[in-house]
């Protein structure tokens, strides 16, 4: 762990933690949202259930240690994601859409903690009732994205293995959609028959292509997904044939982006958070549809998520 | 193998093979559609491919040997199905839709074979250009069908882990479409988040009512998928969800047949051909869109099949 940057003449005032299933990021903030440190660790909310000897507590200290000082008394540790999961450290009950970000920040728990130089909040999640729906670590990442953007009025995309688009508008997140695009794809071209034909061959306009079949064909779904194994068996030759991965993951995200649209009122925009190959995907998906989104890194906007909690759970424990 | 049945008091003309991935029928027929004698074995194409001691002739020779006469010659022993395909006895290459059922049996591959007793003739599957498509082993059924209803109109179904969907009509095969819905409902199922969300419960309201959102919400499927999931964590009590594994059967049946509805012309027809636990779903989700369908037994459609190119291939060798 780095030691702390003080560049700025100013002081530790509060950690901030992203908690997920499967790693952590934790950064040291002062009180004017710069970072002065930060650190990561692969012990997310899995390897901790999965080992009595690991606790959340000591992951979190062994960690920071390093940050705090002797007579350091409850500094404010802001955590969103899987550690508010029922699995977690303390479960966080999932807020009911709609929430404004307020709402989203007074519903965090407050673990006991043994070490006293720390007061840990955890932030709830994000549930949907009807159309059932959750999130968990996301609702955090719209916050701070609804921070930087107070005018937003639409749909804002989270790609991931369970890619989310939340309805946002007037400072609430309204409702939310969660798609199994990301899982779906790598079950089909690892384990299913198309893994045959999904290879390292790519091409941007098979994608395209297969992105604006979804919306033309909204049903055949399960049907596009063969022919991605029966082109290449009724070709008469290999190399006229168009690129597996791209027609797989055109015809997935494609499908995705066609219901999102067919909930898009007139007037609402798109914006896409996110970094990296899968934003890129989605952003040229989208554009296929005419639709500009430029992703915004996620790792930034989730430290402005979690400012914004700090702020209320701060304010509330002064 | 049992002895030949000669209570018809005629005597074996032919032999029928429906040779697939994963095994292989046997029936001894006469020139009057009876069935002498039938048998099976698990040597399909995959196990005869994957072992160097084995052979096509020398498994089906080990399966009909006691059938055949010493003074034996030539009898014809007509096959459907994968031991047609690249990696079968002997390619048999696809014909192009629409067809007519005396276009594959004229697209039969005779394999040499060194016993003199027998004359082999593989049957081809067929392909869809454009919209591509393949079959191999379902179009034998599909001929069967067609003998059996020669004035049917309609498409008619083949439920499976790759379920095919033909356009019949005026004696032909018009067009067809495959779905993967088998293959994805046992991904999702068996390895997805999903999986903890699919157990023994079943109901038959829920299946039904997935079946009819499915057509309702034609560009849905993926995020319907996850309140599969979603369903179980947002509940107040585990009992007032609906069984995992009929929402999730239905939402991914019901997505074929919202497909296939969508192509139906008016006064067209539905047909299922099955048997078992997946027909009867086929049947049910059918039957929500207010479509009749009662499953056909596949095995003897497959024999009137295999019959029909009997009668075209034995006239050609005469």
């Amino acid at each position: 762990m780095a030691a702390l940057n003080q560049e700025h003449g100013t002081s530790l005032s509060w950690v901030a933690v992203d908690w997920g299933t499967s790693n952590l990021r934790v950064w040291a903030m002062d009180d004017t949202a710069n970072i002065l440190g930060s650190t990561e660790s692969p012990l997310g909310m899995n390897a901790i259930a999965g080992d009595p000897k690991l606790s959340f507590e000591a992951v979190l200290i062994d960690l920071i240690d390093g940050w705090l000082s002797p007579d350091q008394r409850g500094l404010p540790v802001v955590i969103c994601g899987m550690a508010g999961a029922k699995q977690g450290w303390l479960e966080a009950p999932y807020c009911d859409v709609p929430a404004r970000p307020a709402d989203l920040a007074k519903g965090a728990v407050t673990p006991n903690v043994s070490d006293p130089r720390i007061s840990v909040f955890i932030l709830p999640g994000l549930c949907q009732r009807g159309d059932s729906d959750v999130m968990r670590g996301e609702e955090t990442q719209l916050v701070g994205f609804m921070a930087e953007n107070p005018d937003f009025s639409g749909w804002v995309c989270l790609p991931g293995t369970h890619s989310k688009w939340a309805h946002v508008g007037d400072g609430m997140i309204r409702a939310f959609r969660t798609y199994m695009s990301g899982e779906v794809f790598a079950l089909l071209s690892q384990q299913s028959i198309l893994r045959h034909s999904v290879d390292d061959r790519w091409d941007d306009g098979a994608f395209a292509d297969a992105v604006r079949a979804a919306k033309l064909q909204p049903t055949a779904f399960l049907h596009t997904l063969f022919t991605v194994r029966a082109g290449a068996l009724v070709a008469k030759d290999a190399a006229s044939v168009a690129p597996g991965a791209a027609v797989l993951s055109g015809t997935v995200i494609g499908a995705e982006i066609a219901d999102v649209l067919s909930h898009l009122a007139p007037g609402e925009d798109i914006a896409l958070i996110g970094a990296g190959e899968l934003a890129s995907l989605y952003q040229a998906a989208l554009a296929v549809h005419n639709h500009k989104a430029t992703p915004k890194d996620g790792a930034a906007i989730t430290l402005a998520g979690l400012g914004r909690a700090y702020g209320v759970v701060s304010g509330a424990t002064r």
